[in-house]
């Protein structure tokens, strides 16, 4: 199990999730770049994946629809302000919500052999953190991090 | 004259200015998209602009490089998240300090016959705005707007 810590301060902008994955800085950063495997991991296990964009170099976009099981669908999508192992820097918007726009910032470390992934997200306002934090992001953090362990463990 | 505000309150990840220009949303919707109208007011007057690359579309990328004087560059570059007549949501970053983007987004409302220009930044962290704010967004906001509003009511 990934050490998966969540951290949104009150009246603030801003939401983080760390994560100590026990798996290669590669094997984590590929999980993150290559449409399968970041499908495999992203989303509630409840939930089916189809990947409709992604592009992940600077300057792509992506898109990228969540089915639930009465095949109802929630879909995202934003541009990639830049895509390197140094870090991923996309935008995010849920399309039933428009106009709600946030920026996330991932940056991955090596870490004794493993690799520490820092993904920080800032919304357009405070009332949005708070909202994108109560509808999953703060529940899914942890399910979402062991996920993406067991992908980047698989590779 | 623009009547401009700039807001940055402490603490707070995000900047907002405020413009009431004297032209309409049509000709200020096209200065903030078309290349050669928008290197025309979105730099200090005592900057030449080059612009790189400017696809000001949903998923379109940017460069924008101001030179001084002596010819020392300073580029800018992002994405566009969304780009229409209700907002315009992009990503900057200074290329001298990579690592550090923001997300602006502005949206354009009609007034008696002028428009309402805000736009609001968010930073990725709390120093990054007050860096931003003092490094030259304040100082540059009612430069900028009266400069927005000329080169509209020249359309």
């Amino acid at each position: 199990m990934a050490e998966t810590t969540f951290t949104a301060e009150p009246n603030r902008h801003d939401a983080t999730t760390v994560s100590l994955i026990d798996a290669p800085l590669s094997a984590v950063y590929k999980a993150y770049t290559d449409a399968d495997l970041y499908s495999q991991w992203w989303a509630p296990p409840e939930l089916t994946v189809r990947v409709d964009r992604f592009e992940p170099v600077t300057g792509g976009s992506w898109r990228i629809v969540n089915v639930d099981a009465d095949g109802n669908e929630y879909a995202f999508r934003g541009v990639f302000h830049e895509v390197s192992p140094e870090r991923i820097v996309q935008t995010w918007e849920f399309e039933a919500m428009p106009g709600h726009v946030s920026l996330e910032t991932v940056t991955f470390e090596e870490v004794d052999g493993k690799t520490k992934v820092t993904s920080h997200t800032v919304c357009q306002s405070i009332e949005d953190r708070d909202g994108l934090k109560d509808s999953g992001m703060e529940a899914h953090a942890p399910v979402g991090m062991n996920q993406l362990e067991k992908v980047a463990q698989s590779l």
